[in-house]
């Protein structure tokens, strides 16, 4: 299990099948520098095109189409003191008639990220926002591997090779399970949030260059369709589509899905159990593909006996030990 | 300010300018019995038609149309020992090529609700289903006022009149303002549910009779959209529309227009609170009209020294006290 | 079958079970006058409440829910020399980011209607508009039944019981068929349009007052969800709701239905049939909720030797002769 | 203005930033080859992986970015006797509870194409569609440049640059301007079919080799946003998105902003126009991005005397003459 560090020398725009920037091997560790949305890196240089260049890829060695790439992220650290919002929200996530009355023309807002503190505050605010502080919550914005059919898919949007899913949820300690599509997986990652709201609803979060560091793990023909994760209180999955009603489906029948598999429970009572406790949460509704994620508390499933190491910290894995 | 307790000898399946069932004094608290979904009352008598039959109008001395009608829910007592759920998810939650395949003809299951222990579970599952516990949460699934223009809406769905929300955000505790379009505001409420999950996705919660606490309040001139809500920890807006994107938009514009109304932030200190802060929930995707529900955390607004009382409990309200 | 001359005293802006208007027998006839959707009548005096308000409702003998009313457009008259439009398309028609830059402030546009040679004109505007000419296209607007379960639907907006669904085909010529709730049907009429764009996308057509002149058809045990239509050349479902994805759903399933009612075709086959000849119309994209037509050519049946008379002006109807 | 015949030896089944197939200079025509749907030629030969196979990309000589390539359809030509289609209407476009009841297990359907009598007729079928014959209505379901951002876009779906719009009005005729991204633009054209339905509701038209000959021409600084085409009859332009509401915002908004540019219409003259004389058509509501179209009738702006060449069969173009 080796541990690499990787700085990028280029950076893509598209999660595709680009010429691999290392090689890793199954259970391998990955410190990985990744530039802000606008292509800035952690000296605020910048290095890379604007919209969420992405570092890597990462051929993985073993990973085949048909398998599931397992990511844990494990530690997520912006590391510049400062990162940049938008200021203004969206205007689909708006009544189409509202026209906001603003009373200045900011474009993009600085804040201060403070790593010891685990806080942010917007820089050069007068008023009452002037005393905001609010929790570091880093996450990362867009990852995933390299989609089917040759595709190249812009980090604007997402689909279900992973991508732009803006989903606050995707922070350290977290595992995602992606469907491999070619060879070697081909992963990549980028555009790190220090904080972001549900939704993304300002088309940004507090975008920073972050060292993320995270560990993969191949899991043979784990055939799924759809972005799957878990941390320690929820198995997820992430639909990334419009309107949000077709992520909902994406996302509850991948769910449906995942627990039959997992658990060998009945159709009948995979229904029962997700309607009484399922949850969902807004990924984004701002980029070209809107993100929802279903959720299920592990809770449950301990209360079920169900969980492998008797514990809610259980790793659920996608499928039932042979 | 009277304490009254209300068993309706008529129900009705629409929210309208119906014959007042009681009047009450702005200020009063009403225990108020309901039928559940399909009509029936505490000791499972069909009292009423199916389809979230209401208990009401209430006509509340003192409201005009363009006040608010603030209702908070102090008891939600679920008061016969069993509710009944459907046991299959809708089809419209689910991918439109996803075709279940059941194993069994179950069309209804009944659950026992435990108000002693504070749960709720199956009755008659076998299988790792039988052990199934999950906690109390009780709710009310539809409420709200007499919609303008002489209409008379179905309890089935909802718009900006409130109607079936099916949020489970709306439980003991929270206080829901609506607008008020005729005289007396006429609130209607029932349908509740003891535990339901996000979305209502099988298209019941846990339907069951109740005893429902609540008391009113007319504030005046308040001439708000949509249905707004607190609770100790979360301002929240109610919007309700199709598809998803479109309860977001009405749900966020709202939220704007209270953060301003009420702190006096300006519009771009307004969109960039809410761009970093903001939380959304998923009221429902089954009815007719789908909810979400855009929340603002009062832990933000204390942070900033903002809340009245200084504390988290603090009721925010709807204007700022002149 | 009596001709009756209708001049309402009362007007609604709900499709409700209202006191009946008129009483009228199955096959009557009745020439209605209407007011134009801000409440003008035929000599441009206010006689009703803004908002689409309807002549009726009238009371069909004979009508009983599970029937389906026939309703067939034998003229339609706007009876005064002006109508009004809107002038700025709506900004849900147009992309988020959208903001017009107008050159005036004008709200309403006049048009001079010319039933002699058959066009309308705007007044007052200077430059190349000053000359436009577009034909007379005259319609109705909204219409339709009272919905089931006691509910009153405000004439904004339109569902399975017809309403405000702004298709330019109910014109002249056209029967349109309406699923039957209540006792009489109690057929609501009015907001006639002497020309409107597809999809009424500035929020009126020319709006006018009208005589409208009808005749009603009894259809007993009908049993249909949605309503259809028929000219000489199309068979027609309107879809109401939203999103327009959902109003094809609906359009398209009843379509689905009626040919394999009316024709015993085989599931498969109307498939293959719908498949290579369907077509769709946008009703309206402005409303509450938007309107779209499923639409199959008649020709298709004729070529098929399926139309009654041989001829393609045959009325198809809903079910085969039994 | 050369006239090339164009053989493919590789096909593509993204629109993407491929090595060019041919260099065609601005004027050229070219009478190109095209695979079926699931890759078959001529002959009946697989030649190409399933999933819309593009001929070409054809790099146009001058054709940069900010550019519009108008592409004019004259002749689609199916090359081979028989097409397929799906049997089987996409469950996206029915209601979500609706379930058909197939008596058979028919997948693909074939179809007879007759070039001479300009028909087509399924074979194989007994019953009354045995009988079914529909005029030839050819068509392209897939043509486009390649995409932004270093893209490669699946040919299963459509966006700005063009692809899977599968409208029924790109027949023979039309002149296509697609926005122009890279140098050479790449076009990329197949996926054609002999007869489609409105909104390819089965999944396919009748998928079928072609013959595909047209001329490109360069509009150097046209900077337009989403394909335009017109006819003899119609200014089109097409919205690629989901859900279809959000298609007809891009193709309304384009559709205003060429009005303007073409014709010095101020904006409120465009928008009292569109009202009352806009069309829109389905493209499709099948592929991953439906498609609508927002049509202007010619014979508006021939009765305006806007028309270049004071008949309806004018070309009008993308700019004024400056």
């Amino acid at each position: 299990m080796a541990h690499h560090r990787f700085k990028p020398n280029t950076y893509y725009t598209t999660l595709g099948s680009h010429p691999p920037a290392l090689n890793i091997a199954d259970g391998d560790r990955v410190c990985a520098l990744t530039a802000d949305a606008r292509g800035c890196d952690e000296s605020g240089e910048t290095v890379a095109n604007r919209g969420n260049p992405m570092s890597g890829p990462f051929f993985v060695e073993g990973a085949e189409p048909g398998d599931a790439l397992a990511v844990t992220l494990h530690r997520l650290f912006p590391n510049r003191p400062t990162g940049f919002t938008g200021t203004r929200i969206a205007p689909n996530v708006l009544d189409p008639e509202y026209v906001p009355d603003f009373e200045d023309e900011m474009d993009t807002l600085l804040w201060a990220v403070d790593n010891e503190r685990r806080t942010v505050r917007p820089i050069g605010l007068n008023g009452t926002l002037g005393d905001l502080e609010l929790p570091l919550e880093p996450m990362v914005g867009c990852f995933g591997v390299a989609p089917p059919r040759g595709q190249a898919i812009s980090t604007a949007t997402s689909s279900t090779h992973g991508g732009n899913m803006d989903y606050r949820g995707f922070g350290e300690g977290v595992t995602v399970y992606f469907p491999v599509f070619v060879p070697g997986a081909l992963f990549h990652i980028g555009d790190g949030h220090a904080v972001q709201g549900d939704g993304e609803i300002v088309g940004t979060g507090i975008e920073i260059s972050f060292e993320m560091e995270f560990s993969v793990k191949v899991i043979k023909g784990a055939d799924i369709c759809w972005p799957r994760a878990e941390d320690m209180r929820y198995l997820m999955v992430a639909g990334n589509a419009r309107p949000l009603d077709q992520c909902v489906q994406h996302a509850t029948t991948e769910m449906v899905q995942w627990l039959k598999e997992r658990f060998e429970f009945s159709t009948r009572e995979v229904h029962i159990l997700l309607g009484q406790a399922v949850e969902y949460d807004v990924g984004n509704v701002y980029d070209p593909a809107y993100t929802m994620i279903c959720k299920f508390p592990k809770s449950v499933l301990d209360s079920l006996g169900l969980l492998p190491d008797g514990t809610e910290t259980s790793v659920v894995g996608l499928r039932a030990p042979s």
